[in-house]
């Protein structure tokens, strides 16, 4: 394709996207295909010789977008809803365009630098410690994994040269996201060296529970290594006590990882800092931009205050890419697994000069303000019950029946088109869920979903 | 920013990027900055408000892209090169702008079921057996990762739960990527626990070197669990003698890794078929688009016709997470530590479709010819010498002088700004890397790096 016709057809992708951005309820959130028929649809062998643009882009609207989960839509309230925003699309697509990649400073100090000013920002504006370190990885899963690497570096010296040694234990809550537990096996400290904390009856971590676990493992020759707190958990948002947590922490001299994916975004309004509270002694933390930061997938914001251990974990320079070494040119693909590094904070960079920080703040207050609106309306309906406080912008609920009544309500708001809820379960109840994210959804796609909750429980 | 708002500075973008593509060489490849300059010119901290598009794009034309090292600069030369081709760039554009998530089927058919169809396609270019299974991770590091913790999955299942066992070993050749050593040290088998083989004179690993490795740490009671053999190095992109690995590989139960980042999509030419000899037997293999099939980062394929052992290691279903069982709806994030999965096919989908398999074919033929051509030059100069074979588009030389002469003449020819070239070691010395990877490199841009060696010898 010459670049007159990547014009045409890029300005045509514009236009597309600008209408699509304009009127996404054109599309049901949820697609009804069925497994593998997007795959039938589409040929079993590749083309042999090139096809012109322009089929491949009618293909993409006749097959790709209606198998498509959009959950770029405002009606899309499943899991931590999130957004590509305008800014974010045209990051995304000079990134595309740049496709630089920020192994090490040289082969593009415009990826490295605008990652440590970005993530400096950001740091500042949610409150964290001026001289914490930051870097992105694609997902919070990755994040955490690094953190529990760098764990067991400090935990274990040795473990980098001479493999894990047995015994080394990870903590999180009951209510942490799997990620905890993925990335201890991914790490070699396996699954039965993570013990899931008890929560309250808030789904917040119980201190003296993981006190005890931590004693009780220490009497038995274990080696306790690493806390993973969360602030926002994925089912209720919850907020661990982190203060206390530290405090353990700082006794047995674990590694504190905070999962922060969803919620830390909040911190960027003053009124939520208090959900970092107790953060600043952390020895790393996660928070996606990707989640409720307005920035298209993938965007995961990993900080630490020990960047040294994560780089004893990690560091590793094969000669074709030894450069000459300068304190201010940092190689980011010291800090991790991945050597290949996209160019990701330039969407973030757009987002947040665009948005500012008034801005950023301004979106998360009103995702509240509609996630407490809604949770006052559930709760004053007698058929229905709230399953967990509303710290932020999720709403867990359940129609007074049984689990399958539940089911079946939620199956039928779904499948309108209109809005994606999704659920989970909680105190052994299956739960319906909620979640506001995404930049677009407005009042009248949070009342459209309680009408269809009001309808499914009549039907 | 509105939805017309965005049509107005997406054409903008479209317009920069297509005039970007048609004259890339308005910039110097690598970039004139210093460390820590770009910092410096931006604003310590955010902004408060919002401000205007205008302003930001402005501010990526001025401070950003002079930033930049050009990686899709015909020019560039160096490591691997790579491509963003105007489809690839329309691809990610759309990606973002549907900012889906392939977790599990259900949150993204399309993403799910087009990801299986383009590496099916691609395996079947590829000559790759049928039944293997593909996803899509980030980076070769990571899909390497990934291998060598399902080798640990088969050779010790109980790592999932109890963490690993000291004594597994890894087998790679002192040509192979740092990416391997980095996953073992990942994965808690630790950077002692891997052998490095020796090459023979064309820097291919030695089998019966490696057999004797394996005998020897049998005899110590250690327990070998993968080799990981490449297809086309990182320095020379020698390709290892797969089926002779593959052998020894099927005599002692281990998993077989084949690294084929770059030299994999070599084999949608059939003359170039040859490289992947052998890997038909192989438990797992990674290609990346993003190195030589004109995608642009990030897009690394991963094949392995064990995927039950990658899920038995992975798999981790939290409620919220639960999906109802369909054989044809695969859920990826069971494969793997990332939960998050961008929309990667689609870019892969819009490239195989558009070039096709002969088109694809064709853009590879040229740059190994064109690599051929530059390595006749070199090898017909008294004053240059070949370092290494050219099986592919990567060629390896050094000036008949000291180390310090191809310091110098590689800073010479780099400080013009028409090409970059990078550098490796080979046999202790430092040698010249020239490596051909862009959609946009003609001959010209090869010519003018001989002529700018020729110069800096002259100098």
């Amino acid at each position: 394709m010459t670049p007159e016709e990547f014009r045409l057809y890029g300005h045509r992708a514009i236009d597309w996207i600008a209408d699509y951005l304009a009127h996404p309820e054109r599309y049901p959130v949820l697609p009804s295909v069925k497994p593998g028929q997007l795959t039938d649809a589409l040929p079993a062998h590749g083309p042999e010789r090139g096809e012109p643009m322009s089929d491949i882009l009618a293909d993409f609207e006749r097959l790709i977008v209606p198998a498509a989960t959009h959950w770029n839509h405002p009606g899309f309230l499943a899991y931590f809803a999130n957004s590509a925003t305008p800014e974010g699309i045209l990051g995304e697509l000079l990134t595309a365009a740049l496709n630089g990649n920020g192994m090490v400073w040289k082969t593009s100090p415009a990826i490295t630098e605008l990652e440590q000013v970005t993530l400096r920002w950001l740091r500042n504006w949610s409150g964290l410690p001026d001289d914490w370190f930051g870097l992105i990885y694609d997902t919070a899963s990755t994040s955490s994994m690094h953190a529990i690497a760098a764990a067991r570096q400090a935990a274990d010296p040795e473990s980098r040269s001479k493999g894990v040694a047995r015994g080394l234990v990870v903590y999180t809550s009951e209510q942490a996201h799997s990620s905890i537990a993925k990335g201890a096996i991914a790490v070699g400290i396996g699954h039965d060296n993570v013990r899931l904390v008890p929560v309250d009856a808030e789904f917040r971590m119980l201190p003296d529970a993981l006190r005890e676990m931590i004693e009780r493992d220490l009497a038995a020759g274990l080696r306790p290594c690493c806390v993973a707190a969360t602030v926002g958990t994925t089912s209720t948002t919850s907020v661990d006590p982190v203060p206390a947590i530290a405090e353990i922490c700082e006794r047995h001299n674990l590694w504190l990882h905070v999962d922060a994916a969803y919620a830390g975004s909040a911190a960027v309004a003053p009124e939520f800092r208090w959900a970092l509270a107790g953060c600043e002694r952390a020895d790393s933390l996660v928070t996606n931009p990707h989640k409720w930061l307005l920035t298209p997938m993938d965007c995961s914001v990993f900080y630490t205050r020990r960047p040294d251990v994560l780089r004893r974990a990690f560091s590793l320079v094969p000669e074709y890419l030894r450069t000459e070494q300068d304190p201010r040119a940092v190689n980011l693909m010291d800090y991790g697994v991945p050597l290949g590094r996209r160019f990701r904070a330039l969407k973030l960079w757009f987002i947040l000069r665009s948005y500012g920080r008034e801005g950023l703040a301004n979106v998360i207050r009103e995702h509240v303000r509609l996630a407490r609106e809604f949770a006052r309306e559930v709760d004053a309906d007698p058929r229905f019950e709230l399953a967990a406080p509303v710290p932020f912008s999720v709403v867990n609920f359940r129609y007074k029946g049984t689990d399958d009544d539940n089911r079946r309500i939620l199956e039928r708001v779904n499948a309108a088109g209109d809005v994606f809820i999704s659920s989970t379960v909680l105190n052994s109840r299956f739960t319906l869920h909620l979640a506001i994210g995404n930049y677009a959804t407005t009042a009248a796609h949070v009342e459209r979903a309680w009408q269809l909750l009001q309808e499914a429980t009549e039907a």
